[in-house]
This record gives structure tokens, C-alpha cells and sequence, in this order.
């Protein structure tokens, strides 16, 4: 997006945001294309890590189809916009790229879902619900949806089984990892509303024309509305929208260096899975929050039993058979690894066992099927962590 | 804006969001209805004011109707947000209604001129430009306009005579003096484009659609393209966007307290007449910077040479005929008092002779002929300002 006025080559709009390469701008532009609701950081002092730099570039990984990479090679060919390795509470390493700074707000897509886990989890910890209550217990209004029998852990995990009822002739989307389903974009504001268009108006709405194909709790299956499921929950509970829950449970406890945001909806609700954006250092300290069992800043911020539990189920002994947890996937390896995932490539990778944390920032252009956008991070973060732990 | 969902009745629209009583709430809101442009605060410290309170609400004040109001009244009658009084240096005074916080980000609506204007005021002192040039010798896309013949400082002090072509059939829209024309608020994101709609895409494109109606530089017409020409200029000069401007040359030098942000339009752009949302306290830094010609937090932010240039405008004695000048307003009075203004009854208001600034956010719901939302702080401020010289 250059020049005054930019050509219209140049031009990345609202409809594009979501596509490569459009993304690689537009995730670290998502305030200019969108309405967001604001995360104030709060009046206190930025809590800044110790740096203890390390040249990371030259660890060699290898992928599963035997081929191998370097660090350093992995950061372009996966796209990285920045990248910062916390290792026992140091920074080791820090990274920008593709015009990224420090200062930059990088969407997190679907990381996002991780942060609305953790506040669901630290609050029903807290005793303000009960995650084995049924969900409709708290929503009535999905009663004759598909969401009924299925309890708010299940939605946690990602367990329930609903669907999208399915409309034709929406406009040509993004790839179905972006877009889960194109009225249920629409009334997130990631899709600008069609002419004529007659179907929901908010993903309230949409949730409850979901139904279900399958016993609740049986199966993994990854779907968005989950997380709107606990936003609304706790917003309702404590009836304060959830930018405002973030700031006051979360972001103005942590020393962060700048607010975060929420790309909001058309009745101003966040995009609970998909629309957070922060600073990568600040997304490093909420994964360092986290492998400090919810200790930073000198404050206890998500309980120490919400991440016990997290870590627990992390564990490949703990017979969980889910790769997903409270809205946190899980690595399934004897680290007990856990991350939060984007589609773009945006990784919140926590490793209790190595003391490693590494947050980035990505914008991989077109989702490949496989995954692709993943598997070089997937193959060189556990790479890194056996190198530190040497 | 409450519950989750909120109902019908409790939401405020994007459509909505200029009118009354809507924009009581909207304008503590502009984010979470419009795509913005963040300006940086940077990594400096706060500056804070020295306090010394001071009860203000006891001071009288005469509309030129006779009726006399007292400055609390007056805070209710012209529906204020919040206001902070700042007196050779200190904060005297400091009050928030109607939900207002002191971190909240407030619509300036075209108060924001005046930060746009002091932006091309010190570029053109730095040589950037010459304000004396012809607007089409920097933006030769508007030889055929109206703005054709017009230097950059009749775009300054709004003695250009350009008009718009006036469009039939679009929507129903707020008060004149909210949307100057509907194609227009189109063009710049305020309004939603109209299905089927043929008109101009973005605000450049309209402003090379404007006439000229009688000659340049003879009489003030208040006109908001005016604001986009001089952001025009210094984002094609310095090839980079007005928010990132502000943030380099005023906002990161500062210690404000928060980010600030422009909303924008279609291609990003900045709506430089109408879209500046800051917190209270940092409007009144803004303006404390200008009272101390230009000096703030230790720096020579504004040159001095341009401050001493409006102060000298502002005094009845310079025969300026014009009630405006760079983006500010002229209060025509013995103190030599200038002002930002918005049509909600924003005001940023320097009084170098009292050693005087006042910043008022406000957000009064239906303007009326005759500028009702303004008289009363019109009276206040000088009456304020008479107090304390005595």
C-alpha cells in the first residue's frame, strides 16, 4: 500500500485482507481495514526482558519427509514477519522481517483463540462458571441449536459437534482455513456484507442456526464458533465485553509495551478465535506468563492450577486423547509442549520442560493443503528446544 | 451499547454513529465502528501536569443573550465528556462525564484540522513546501479542479471557493454541518457506500471533482477538503502516511500518555478534517505545546516562528479579516485566543495571554442553527480565562 493516492494495483482492501499476499501486509495493517476494540496496557511500568543474544540461525531441523533446514532458513520459509525465543526467562533472540517492527500490532488469527481459552479457564477457575455445566445453561438462547448437550469444556476442547448449515452463493472467499463459512465471516466483519444479503446479522444469531452431526465429546473437531461460545459466556457472566475482560484480567497486569486490540464484529463484539492483534514482544510475555505458571510482573495473573492442568494434558502420558485444550493445541510431545496456532503461521510455542518460549509473527500467503505453512515451524521449534536444553 | 447481544434497540450502528444522542456514545467509540490509523506514543516517559486544584464550577459567565450560566452548568449544557483546565503550566481542574475515563480515546471531529494544519505549518517552516505555492504545483491531479489558482495557505485558512457537485439520491445522512456532502463522507469511510453506487472512490478522486465558485483568497469558507489538500501535500512529499507524520514529528516527542489515531478511509488515508481520536489529557499536552510556543517534555516540537506567526494572527490588531488561520480558529479577542473545534463541541482552546489551555470533549447530540453546542463554552472560557488574570 504505497503512494498518495496508491495505484490500485497497490491497493489491499477489506476484501483482500484475508488472501496471500495481500496478508503480508494486511496483518500488520488490521486496524486500517478494520473496526477493533482497544486493550489498554494500563498505567504501569513495561516490564522489559533480560537479553542474552544467541546466534540461533544455524540449528538444523528436519520435516517428516526427511529433508533438512536451518533455523535461519526456516524464518523465510515460513514466512516470519518477527520472531523472539525467550529461553529461562531471557531473550536469546529477536527477528523482524518484511517491514515488521517492534512496535507493529501482527494479527494473531486463530491465536487468538487461545487467549479467550486462558480467560475462560482462569474465570471459571475462579468459580464465575462451571465448565462442566452445559453451555446452554449459560446461553438459553442455543437451546434448539446444536450446541445443546454439549458442555463448555467441550467447547474448550473443541469437542462439540456442530456444523455450519451451509449457504450458497456467498462471495468467492479465502481458503477454508481462513473461512470457515462465509455468512458466519460476514457477521464476524472479516466479509463485507453482500447485496441483498438475508442471513444472520451477528454471530450470535449464527451460533444458534448451527446444528449437530454427532455425539458432543467424542471427537476433535476445530471450529471456530467454540471460542465465540466462551467469549459470550464470560461476557455475559460479567457482563463487560471482552477487550475490557483481557485489560482487566490480563493485559494491564503484565507490563506490556502496547495495547492489543480486538477486530470487532457489527454489534462491536470481538472476534473471540481470530481478531487479536499485539506487538510480538507482547505476545512473548503472555507466553512467558504462562511458563511461569501464570506468574509475571510480580502478580499471580492466570492461576497456577489453570496451567498445571494445562501442562498435565500436554503431557503424551496423560492419556488425553485430543489435540487441543482450553483452546491451546497441544504438541503432543515428552516436553509437553502447547502453542497457539494462526493460519498465517503465527505461533505462541510454550515448552515447559525446556524453559523455552518463542512467539512469531507470520503471514504465509496461501495455505497449502498439509499444512505446509506449519510444518517448518513444527520441525525446528522442538529442534531448538533439544539444542537448548543440550 | 449493552448486553450480549445488545438488542436492537441498545445498538449503535456505523450509520448512526454522527447523530445524536448515538454519538454520546460513539465518540468514545470511533474505533470499534471504523477502520483507524494508530499513531505511536513511542517509548518515552509520560509527561505528566503538576496538579494544583482549583474550584472553577462557581464562575459566571454571560451568554450574549444576557442569560447568565455558571462553568459547572455549563458542563452539562454543552454536553462535555471531559475537561481539563491547564493554568501557566498546571492542571487546575480536571472533571469526566457521561462514562468518560481518563484513557479514553475521544472523537476531535474537525478539531482534528488543527492538527493537520499545525503539521503543514511546521513542514512548510522546514522548506518541505512553500505555502505560498500553488496547491496544483504539488498536487497536479487538481489542475482541472477547482482548486486550480489556489495557493496552500488559502487551503490553511479556508479562503479557497471550491464546491462540491452536489450528487442526488444518497442516504439519509446526518446535520450539514456533520456531512458536508454524502458523497464525500462516502469517500472517507463515514458513511457506508450506497449499493450501485458510481460515484468518486476515494477523497482524492473527489476532490478533483470540485468547482471553483468566485475567486480564491477573498472570503473564509468553511470547507473540509481544505484539510485534505494539506495532508495531501505532506504525505506525497515526505511519502509517507499523515498518521505516521504525527507520530514522528509531534506524537512521539510528546510523552502523551496513549496512542492516538486517525479513522480512515478506503485506501487507508487519513481523514485529516475530521478523524483524530486521542484521550482527554493528551489533547490538552497537544495544546500546552502550543502555549509554550511550541516547546514540550524538553524539545522544540513545533518551530517556535509558527506558533509566534498564529499568536500574532489571533490578536484583533493584525487586521487579519478572516476568522481562521492553519486549521485553527481565531477567537477575535483581546487575549489572542485560538481554538480547535468540533461539531460535537470539542475544544482545544489556548489563551496566550492568560497562560490559559482548555481541552473539552464533548458530544453534543443535535447540532442547531446558531451553534447552541458552541455558545456556551464561547462565553465560558473567556470568562474562565478573565478569572484568572485578576
Amino acid at each position: 500500500m504505497r503512494g498518495f493516492p496508491p495505484s490500485k494495483e497497490a491497493r489491499v482492501t477489506h476484501a483482500q485482507q484475508l488472501l496471500g499476499p495481500y496478508n503480508r501486509w494486511s496483518f500488520q495493517n488490521i486496524q486500517k481495514l478494520n473496526p477493533t476494540a482497544e486493550v489498554w496496557r494500563g498505567e504501569g511500568a513495561v516490564v522489559h526482558f533480560d537479553r542474552e543474544p544467541r546466534d540461533l540461525d544455524g540449528i538444523s531441523y528436519q520435516r517428516r519427509n526427511g529433508s533438512r533446514y536451518t533455523f535461519g532458513e526456516m524464518l523465510e520459509l515460513s514466512y516470519t514477519d518477527g520472531i523472539a525465543v525467550i529461553h529461562q526467562g531471557k531473550m536469546i533472540y529477536e527477528r523482524y522481517l518484511n517491514s515488521m517492527q517492534a512496535h507493529t500490532l501482527h494479527a494473531w488469527a486463530s491465536g487468538s483463540k487461545s487467549m479467550t481459552g486462558t480467560l475462560a479457564a482462569m474465570l471459571a477457575h475462579e468459580g464465575l462458571f462451571d465448565l462442566e455445566n452445559q453451555i446452554t445453561y449459560y446461553l438459553p438462547e442455543l437451546k434448539e441449536s446444536g450446541f445443546a448437550g454439549a458442555t463448555v469444556q467441550q467447547a474448550m476442547d473443541m469437542t462439540t459437534t456442530v456444523k455450519f448449515r451451509r449457504v450458497e452463493g456467498g462471495p468467492l472467499t479465502a481458503h477454508p482455513s481462513m473461512v470457515e463459512d462465509w455468512q458466519y465471516s460476514v457477521t464476524l466483519g472479516w466479509l463485507a456484507k453482500p447485496e441483498k444479503y438475508t442471513g444472520p446479522e451477528t454471530s450470535y444469531e449464527l451460533l444458534a442456526t448451527m446444528y449437530r452431526d454427532g455425539e458432543h465429546g467424542e471427537r476433535f473437531t476445530y471450529q471456530t464458533p467454540n471460542s465465540d461460545i466462551l467469549a459470550w459466556i464470560i461476557k455475559r457472566l460479567l457482563n463487560k465485553p471482552l477487550a475490557d475482560i483481557m485489560q482487566e484480567r490480563i493485559w494491564s497486569k503484565m507490563g506490556v509495551e502496547r495495547d492489543a486490540a480486538w477486530v470487532v464484529g457489527p454489534t462491536t463484539e470481538e472476534t473471540s478465535g481470530s481478531g487479536l492483534i499485539t506487538t510480538l514482544r507482547d505476545m512473548a510475555r503472555f507466553g512467558q506468563m504462562m511458563l511461569q505458571k501464570g506468574r509475571f510482573n510480580g502478580k499471580q495473573i492466570v492461576p497456577e492450577a489453570v496451567i498445571e492442568d494445562m501442562e498435565r494434558v500436554a503431557l503424551p502420558g496423560s492419556h488425553n486423547p485430543m489435540p487441543y485444550h482450553n483452546q491451546w493445541w497441544l504438541a503432543n510431545n515428552e516436553h509437553g509442549a502447547y502453542y497457539a496456532l494462526g493460519y498465517g503461521g503465527q505461533i505462541l510455542y510454550i515448552d515447559p520442560s525446556a524453559q523455552l518460549v518463542v512467539a512469531k509473527m507470520s503471514s504465509y500467503p496461501v495455505p497449502v493443503d498439509g499444512g505446509e505453512e506449519f510444518f517448518h515451524a513444527f520441525a525446528a521449534l522442538p529442534a531448538l528446544a533439544n539444542e537448548l536444553v543440550k
